[in-house]
């Protein structure tokens, strides 16, 4: 079976790195404008806007531009795929937690 | 401010894959040889065998040799950075709605 890409792909991929975090982390607070996301990093003006890049084709945020300025919002739903993916991951390995627990207990009964 | 590349970085490029992702499903069943791992996929050996080397230097999974037979097993703990940095994200959005429903309700009492 081959896998096709997905959109929770360009998600998680947006997400392994550390700027990119760091931009989405300061857009949860609040629309900003691509200016002022960059300010904090000492990063080249075009690698900086490579990163917004991504996180747009992601589908994480999105921008406007009114006159000269680039204002970028989170899409909050967005970040939904990956926990919900993580969730259901870690629903998954609880039951199996469970089962061996259940496993245990009957053995330790039936020695007992 | 540089950012320096972090264990979660590879911990969400690991997960951005969808035939990874299925891996980490199946392995929250188990543990598996790689061969069983491998079978679901219509791709050559190499390939898959990437796939799993990306997993294992995430720190994801981890393997053990015994005899000719390589057995993979999830690490869940791993899966709770991604987790972590979802939550706190989560959090901080919740947190500006509030702010935005509080600032609403205000505008509406005193226009009432």
């Amino acid at each position: 079976m081959q896998q096709a890409a997905q959109p929770i792909d360009s998600v998680f991929r947006a997400l392994a790195d550390p700027t990119r975090r760091r931009v989405l982390e300061r857009l949860s607070r609040g629309p900003r404008s691509a200016s002022e996301l960059a300010r904090p990093f000492a990063m080249a003006l075009p690698s900086f806007v490579e990163h917004l890049k991504v996180l747009e084709d992601s589908g994480l945020v999105r921008s406007r531009k009114q006159g000269r300025v680039r204002t970028y919002r989170l899409v909050a739903r967005r970040l939904e795929l990956a926990e919900t993916w993580l969730a259901s991951q870690r629903r998954l390995w609880e039951r199996r937690l469970d089962r061996l627990d259940a496993c245990l207990l009957e053995m330790k009964e039936s020695e007992g």
